[in-house]
């Protein structure tokens, strides 16, 4: 597969809000996942479980993302807009944030997280 | 001078067409600039020159700017829309991109341009 195709079908069903789905099957067993302060989470697993904290303390109401964008053979970024209310405040926002991926064999081995300023 | 207060001034000086302004004044001497096809142009005059062959081939009508972005204590991302017509063509299009940036002492030290599949 190539890295486009790779990178169409990762956009494609994250505007389906299948993100999960994305994680299970698109996810390298290694991959390493940046978040916006730096902090690294190791492995499949770990990473989902992360992303599912996240769900837990958000209502999701939808997400649009922009993209894919190509950097050479195994990098792409999109970038995200999730409309969500934060559990916390009950303050329905738009979180905007560019996330940049590294393929390798087909699968996400990395992904780095650039958020705004507020978080 | 934080990392967010150099990102801020990138992106209004973006919005306001001052790309060069912006290369002149916020890039290091050593930057080194990462193409969508992996290519690297280093040093501050070749990649001004760079762009400068980019603006001689393209009438702007004008450009967008989405971000800043952050990751890490030294690296924002921005996502950029131009309004162009390439003269070759005469055909006024929309190029949209991802530039991730890497900062050190207030200045632009490393770009990296992520560009959709038409070019």
């Amino acid at each position: 597969m190539s890295i486009q195709t790779v990178a169409k079908q990762f956009v494609e069903m994250c505007n389906q809000g299948k993100n999960f789905d994305v994680m299970r099957t698109m996810y390298h067993p290694d991959i390493v996942s940046v978040e916006g302060d730096g902090t690294e989470t190791a492995g499949q697993t770990p990473v989902i479980q992360k992303s599912e904290r996240w769900a837990a303390v958000n209502t999701i109401h939808g997400e649009k993302v922009l993209g894919p964008y190509f950097n050479g053979p195994n990098q792409f970024a999109v970038h995200f807009a999730f409309d969500v209310t934060p559990k916390a405040t009950g303050k329905r926002i738009t979180l905007e944030e560019v996330g940049v991926y590294t393929v390798k064999d087909d699968r996400i081995t990395r992904e780095q997280f650039f958020y705004d300023g507020e978080r």
